[in-house]
């Protein structure tokens, strides 16, 4: 273990950048990635076909748009989580530019847009 | 997936129960249990040979207690997390009798006293 346990402190973290739909790791659990990420207006269709993916809406509104047939899109806000089944395709988005900090929880080595290159919104996460 | 996708909102999950240190899930990621709790006062030393475990806190404070050369107790407040590394022994409490709501995510099938079996403390992982 380190030498001094310090808690890990997300509204800190989410102060340390700007960039959107760019997440951050703040701890590993295990084989997994804790990430934050700041986002604003839409992002890309896309699915991952290994894993699912969590959700947890820190500040603001985000809605998750599925396509007909996979159960209607979900409207998270704060403290409200979501589990996107793995290969269920999905895009996130916000309303009216709204910026939404989210906390996402994915095995290491899972890429944001999935299927999907971007030039755009597909990053690679990177620790803070 | 099911018909009507729905948000897991914590704060609705929290108040569908009262007993303490008897985690609930809430939803499943993968492999992975994602657990909320109410705790007060202490709870049992112990460790998990196997696993990492998070700690998120929702409400209140919550103080986890290592052993001297572990690093030193941390102290988490609501939207602050700490990773307890596996096989690390540790012993979550909380101060005057402060009841706080907490989310862990572990492997399924981890028992919250890891090695340790307490009549009153050792629970089985409940679905809400």
């Amino acid at each position: 273990m380190s030498n001094t346990n310090k808690p890990i402190d997300l509204a800190h973290s989410l102060s340390l950048f700007n960039d959107l739909w760019s997440p951050k790791r703040v701890a590993t659990l295990n084989d997994y990635d804790i990430k934050i990420a700041k986002v604003s207006d839409s992002f890309v269709w896309h699915s991952h076909k290994d894993t699912d993916e969590l959700f947890l809406v820190l500040s603001g509104t985000l809605t998750i748009q599925f396509h007909p047939g996979d159960g209607g899109n979900v409207v998270l806000g704060p403290n409200q989580l979501f589990i996107v089944p793995k290969g269920v395709e999905h895009c996130p988005r916000t309303e009216n530019g709204e910026e939404v900090s989210i906390l996402l929880v994915e095995p290491k080595g899972v890429v944001n847009t999935g299927e999907v290159t971007d030039a755009k919104l597909t990053n690679a996460v990177k620790d803070i």
